[in-house]
């Protein structure tokens, strides 16, 4: 693979989705090469499928394995038909969540364990590993205060989870980071969004210089 | 599990459907306790809406792995929903496919790797293995023969498959059948119906006295 492939971590709160929303047209305007940002689905048809039915609150009675095995599906429709062809072409590729999510929320946070997570993760990406993460940490007071506060959109089946689960989360994240200090970068997410954008932009930037000039 | 757990397995053109059809009904004239028949997605909705996307014809660009995935999700919650709860109950289930063939098809069929298919599989079972396989065998031009000559139903996505697709099934079923002496039975399929269904009675009552009297 001759492209850089980023991804962006977090627990829910850590204000992934505005960070990437300001980072992502700083880092174009920089980029020594076309840069394409993603996340899952992300419009692949056989993956918005299958995040139809994980993501269904008529689904209740999900089991959280089957949940686990879907979410690796989707996953893996949408590495090869959108973001091995991009870093193929030698592109960089902004993926918000990737495996590290899965670790996190289906490891740790429904407490399936996070070894076999890994295993079927194993087998949907091949290996394929992001050449650095972006982990936006913020503690899970914070992060559910926020989502309550934000919420604008229709409540999901994925949303119902308390603290408890939250913290799981968050303390699996922690965990990930310290095992992997070279591919995990911890940004401080209880800054102003401001401030964490900057961060993330200046560990980017100073890290691949080749790739942002 | 208190219950008996019996699948019934092999090539497209065994004639697995019809033997089940004539089969059950036998079994249950002689069955000690309940006995269900049932076969994956199994009216589960969870499963069935699972399996709709791996049948789907527009779906033509799915990727060997992620069907693969969906399987075995699908396996997972008609396991959940509907194997475990009528086997912890004590009831005997006649199951039509289950892991043997993930193996076969994924595994041999698509070349995918017998092993990396059975590991998703042991995360989507737990473990659960039948206590006996029916493996009905016939040869591929057989095999092949019959499914030509009987097609009634709209040709899906996974007909489409060759000769060496279907060769390369049957060798991994006689494969498991040769690694399993213990649970798996051989059943010559090339012989008439009602012969392939009374060598499936006689082995299930001479091994399963207790179930069936």
């Amino acid at each position: 693979m001759k492209g850089l492939f980023i991804t962006i971590e977090g627990p829910d709160g850590a204000g992934k989705t505005s960070v990437v929303e300001y980072l992502y047209p700083r880092l174009r305007q920089i980029a020594a090469t076309d840069i394409m940002k993603t996340r899952e689905p992300g419009g692949i048809p056989i993956a918005e499928k299958i995040r139809q039915v994980i993501l269904d609150p008529q689904n209740d009675r999900m089991d959280d394995r089957t949940e686990a095995l879907l979410y690796a599906a989707a996953r893996r429709q949408h590495l090869v038909e959108k973001v091995w062809p991009a870093l193929e072409s030698g592109k960089i590729v902004l993926c918000d969540r990737f495996v590290d999510s899965s670790l996190a929320y289906q490891g740790a946070g429904r407490r399936i364990g996070v070894e076999p997570v890994a295993d079927i993760n194993q087998f949907a990406t091949e290996g394929t590993i992001p050449d650095v993460t972006l982990y936006l940490d913020v503690d899970s007071d914070t992060g559910l205060q926020r989502i309550m506060a934000s919420r604008r959109n229709q409540i999901d089946r994925l949303d119902s989870e308390g603290l408890q689960f939250h913290q799981r989360v968050r303390h699996e994240y922690l965990k990930l980071y310290e095992a992997n200090p070279e591919r995990i970068i911890k940004i401080d997410a209880k800054q102003r969004l401001e401030d964490v954008v900057e961060d993330c932009f200046e560990v980017l930037v100073s890290r691949y210089p080749q790739y942002f000039q």
